[in-house]
């Protein structure tokens, strides 16, 4: 039985449901984390399982938000709500995450993508770090690629969650002869850009490629595409990129390739404070913006 | 002095300021037009006095909304607020429109984007037709590319308006020796679909190209890739193109191209419900988004 600090607070759950592992936390109102747990990610039973008996210890929980991977069932008028639905990943389709989780606790749960919760968290902390801004897009890019964009507190999207890892790119000059790696769309931005990609066009994983390498030369334009994309769409006061393949140096690159790109079409201000990292360290901002929607789904 | 007809009505303005011809109407709170006047757009000084001289012709008009050609200064904290910025239309750069309208009008005064004016009448009419859709997005296709996104009643873009016309796209490979007509950009989707692209690359008007020449493919394949990343970044319940280019014929082929390059990766229902022609005939849109939007401001 794990013991929490400071018993007057609220206590709230995290589950960041990833294809490999799952990160269970409970945390206070103010977004601090108070317990973690992580196991990988195996059958959909044992894994729930785990989920449960890890937020069973916390008798005094409020509400319970899940960041999960997907593609997942977000609109309440579905039957299918708060299911993983056509997922690639071997039977985890058509898994009632939140129905098996309300089973378990009478508690509201709150449901998104793990992008979703990645940008919530980041516009929360945004706000912490006294930056007035009402929108932001939150890309990762990992094994997989993907990204959330929150305005005035909402996430985008009405008739599902967005999928902006799969828009199409301009193909670079120098890559006209790269497939692509998505198995839906060969060339789309996860295709392209996603850190399997660096196996697939050099035979060496990522972080065995230097900087120096032309390959991410290649990688920077098409990143730098996809925030001039998500510019020319949203004009949100930021771009967040996390995820393995991302470095500050690595978007010194893109941010370059993005002047080119945008030749001072539009205004975005001073190109650091816009193309960014994420304000949560080790890939912490799920987990903030987990702590959040619990709150806000437990105020409502 | 033209006469209203209904005068126990409210009357509300709309401009529509194009880059080549300005429509001025007044209309009532249900969006029907009373009075409506046009006029080529010549110098800022006198085609606002013209603006000017017929809405004085309505002493009881009760707000004015202006849905104009851009780049606009939409940010109401900037001291450009109200202006048209930097125009490649002669003359035009950094005109204070909104400021010589409350000169000469002790109105509230509504200031968008022609586009954005647009896709708010496609969501109001939607309402009125009993199609319940909270998020659309509306591209006009003819000389230039643009568009605009409503959400929950509200347009997309916190920095600044969209600009979505400049977006990137994975080019044809029947077309790749095009270079694309635009000034800023090249090949980004106006450069590519907007009207001029007929004559640069066929040496005919599009009017005069035939439905069946190959030329509509490669134009409903990059229309087609607009419809897409639009999908993926905004998932809204539907994607309306209007525009001189657009019609239902061209639109067939779009949702073919649109069904290859989604591969089914995300529902989007019915293909015929929702990549659409405007409800609004006659690109009459924006007028009855500008009554919407001034009866909004006045309310407010």
């Amino acid at each position: 039985m794990t013991q929490v600090k400071g018993g007057n607070t609220m206590l709230l759950g995290s589950v960041e449901a990833g294809g490999t592992k799952f990160v269970c936390a409970v945390g206070n109102e103010d977004y601090r984390i108070q317990d973690t747990t992580q196991f990988p990610t195996t059958t959909p039973k044992e894994t729930l399982q785990k989920t449960i008996d890890y937020f069973k210890q916390f008798p005094d929980l409020k509400a319970i938000s899940v960041a999960s991977f997907g593609p997942i069932e977000i609109r309440h008028n579905s039957p299918k709500y708060g299911y993983i639905t056509d997922t690639p990943k071997p039977g985890w389709s058509n898994v009632d995450f939140v129905g098996t989780l309300k089973q378990a606790f009478d508690l509201p749960i709150y449901w998104t993508t793990d992008v979703n919760g990645s940008a919530y968290g980041e516009y929360v902390l945004s706000t912490l770090f006294n930056q007035k801004i009402n929108s932001l897009v939150y890309y990762t890019i990992g094994t997989g690629v993907g990204a959330g964009a929150v305005i005035d507190g909402k996430f985008v999207g009405e008739i599902g969650h967005t999928e902006m890892g799969h828009i199409r790119l301009k193909r670079h000059a120098a890559d006209l002869d790269f497939k692509g790696i998505c198995p839906f769309h060969g060339d789309c931005l996860e295709g392209l850009v996603a850190g399997p990609t660096f196996e697939a066009r050099t035979g060496k994983k990522g972080k065995d490629v230097p900087l120096t390498d032309p390959v991410w030369d290649i990688m920077a334009y098409y990143v730098a595409q996809a925030a001039l994309d998500t510019t020319l769409m949203f004009r949100p006061a930021k771009i967040i990129f996390g995820g393995g393949v991302v470095s500050e140096a690595f978007l010194k690159k893109v941010r370059a390739q993005f002047k080119d790109l945008l030749n001072d079409y539009v205004e975005v201000g001073d190109l650091d404070q816009y193309i960014v990292m994420p304000l949560a360290k080790n890939n912490g901002s799920a987990t903030v913006g987990n702590f959040a929607l619990a709150l806000k789904t437990y105020l409502n």
